[in-house]
């Protein structure tokens, strides 16, 4: 495990509390509009490395100041898109010792490049902890893709400009988007999201079952996020969430599969001390008090799934 | 071919009813609030076997009494979780002489409790016939997973309380919910629903589109669903179900298996007594009066996947 | 590249125009009621084909005449459905020297007839350029599958009857709509859809979410669907396009995979004369002028899955 000490971490791009068992982070480049650049990105991907280790932490919440220009502008294009690519791409070299040749769909894939938005975005996902992103202000590619697909839920202001600009800009749908957006509100929406590249209001029917609720008042929405956050991390079960997400996110291929995968899981989590405590504080109409962690309760059966490291051997993060 | 004399049956937790080409199931422990206990699982497995085997049947609908408490509420924790495992889970031994270890990606998982919720959920799944659940009251639990989610359509009533409360009680989805929750509505949806326990109305936009209709008068649900039943046990093929609902099971990886498998499929269906009829009724305006069974009709083509039991070896059901 | 003089084609069933870079074709089948039959099909293949490698054109768009009686009526099964069945079918033989078998879901495939739906839907969904459906009349069978699903966005008449009467003539969903519309929209709405063969209107909630846009006035739906498409054959980068559609449709079987895709493709996109453009064009707030195009701009790692030639082999189209 993991206790890290959030009040005095070095960082430049964010603010970070830990309230209770609830990781706050607020994006704090406001007057770079909340361009996803600087050490947002290399910082935000720790802070999702460090929630996923730490059992103190329960839900980890992301949003920006309500009065700022953006919850996130998307990446900082002044200077072109080949700012994106970086030294230790080119350090791995393009078919030399790279860390990993994969084949996908039949069809060996070496590449050094690693998208920024990507990294980001496999932290969240890959987090065992419930995260919620605030959007309390516009946001524009990576702040759409990267800053909120991978997350659990997503809390949006109404009045939030919201636009998948990259086939307007001469570049492809990045950061693991491709992925993501079809399975969180089917291929008709992710569609006519990022092949128009058009601006959307929340409360567009191409877009709103992305989100969990829409707030109307952009200050609201923070708080709004934070007592459903306050709520999970003092009744909801740490490895209940945990299993279920990698349910959710590995189900198997089949049903029978599900079947087989759920009765294992069912059979660790329903002989645990949380399910214990579940069961009793439901009889005696109580919150419950969870005392299980991932770190201290984990089976060796989880993750059932193959864990692979996509980083570059070189310059891991 | 199976003929049942369902009149007959000895049942203890449902009514049954063959009215015309529909098998109506009406469950009956409104004293235990219709919780998913006693004799209930297991009849009601055996129903969906009958109505998959008996040519007579063409659509199965199940629903509760309009006035009892529930219309399902989930499992009986009274005496906490450690009931969902039964002597046969122990008679299987955990890595012994067990019927199945599979190759789940790229883990082999050996496991020897079967949740008895999956068991229902693979029951109604896999029926070839149209199966309707008609939710005339509140649910919870598995009242909301086996009891609707592998259904083809689920009727609601509008002032149902519906809730997915696992992650609030030390467990995690259950009964193949995760891999039928997002197929149905999406991740996004399923993320909301299964990952914050959260009691939602049919008419939340987080759940709406799992319903095929809402209906606001607890009474009219079940007549709804009935009504729809009749209908479509007059008006369709039994092997046009059978082989559509097997291609949107197991529609192949791509759009071209797909192609290939849903040409091969109309070569046999476009070729069979019922298209005939189809074409003629069609042609006349008049309603069509379909020959085929499943068990009279069937090419030895279908079904085209691979069928696999994953019941116990020793205590198969 | 192909240039093809579209004004000088010999086709019976269609009218063609390239208007600036969108290719219009109108279905022009009115007396049959747009039925799809005749040269239809195989023009309208044609014309996808055409699309796909004549780098002039960067949008198509499909409609009827506006006060046509249809805009497809569906298959004409005046005469039976076994008219789907074609000569060269019988040349390839049941088991004979077929062009392809293939192992799908464990089982080996061999099947001579190819539905003429599936061929336009593979067509269409397979075309790299941005394709739109504009509906602006009634729609029912291959009307609703073929001439919508594997387009990339649908507008559709508010009046609109729509219906895929599959199960309730005999035969099976057809031309890949058991792929196609679980992806678009969920199984829960594909379910009502395909499982009931219903009547429904377009803003009914089983059906809404297949629409980018519902236009209230029958002549209005062609005009905002030719408005798109001249803002995205205008403002969108070809390379951007056939990049993202590609991921969408060959996403890689895990976040991780999607990851390395995206990221190869965006060290190709991002490198190029059209991110270049993409990037000044935003910063000096004008429209761009992207100069790429696929036959000359195209990487040899692009398509990075393996291309399936599903064609009959005797009588290739």
């Amino acid at each position: 495990m993991v206790v890290v000490d959030y009040a005095a971490l070095n960082v430049e791009s964010i603010k970070v509390t830990l309230d209770e068992a609830v990781l706050i982070i607020v994006l704090d480049r406001a007057k770079q509009r909340n361009s996803y650049g600087g050490t947002l990105p290399t910082e935000l991907i720790e802070m999702f490395t460090f929630a996923d280790r730490d059992d103190r932490v329960r839900v980890v919440v992301v949003t920006a100041e309500p009065d700022a220009p953006a919850y996130c502008s998307g990446a900082d294009i002044s200077s072109g898109w080949s700012q994106l690519f970086k030294p230790e791409d080119e350090a791995e070299g393009e078919t030399g010792a790279l860390p990993w040749t994969h084949r996908i769909n039949a069809i060996d894939v070496v590449v050094a490049h690693r998208d920024t938005g990507g990294k980001l975005s496999m932290a969240v996902y890959n987090c065992r902890k419930i995260t919620i992103a605030a959007v309390n202000g516009h946001a524009a590619g990576v702040g759409m893709t990267a800053m909120q697909l991978p997350f659990d839920l997503r809390f949006v202001w109404e009045g939030a400009k919201l636009v998948f600009p990259f086939v307007r800009r001469g570049i492809n749908a990045e950061a693991t988007s491709s992925y993501l957006l079809p399975r969180l509100l089917g291929h008709s929406r992710a569609n006519s999201l990022l092949l128009t590249g058009a601006v959307v209001s929340p409360t567009s029917p191409l877009i709103s079952s992305l989100y969990h609720e829409i707030i109307p008042r952009r200050e609201d929405v923070f708080p709004a996020a934070l007592k459903l956050a306050k709520d999970l991390a003092s009744n909801t079960s740490q490895i209940s969430i945990a299993y279920t997400k990698g349910l959710l996110q590995h189900p198997g291929d089949t049903i029978e599969d599900n079947h087989i995968l759920d009765s294992r899981a069912i059979r660790l989590t329903g002989s645990s001390a949380d399910a214990a405590e579940g069961a009793v504080a439901f009889k005696e109409k109580r919150p419950p008090r969870f005392p299980d962690t991932l770190s201290k309760n984990s089976s060796p059966w989880y993750p059932w799934w193959k864990l692979v490291d996509v980083r570059h051997r070189k310059a891991k993060l």
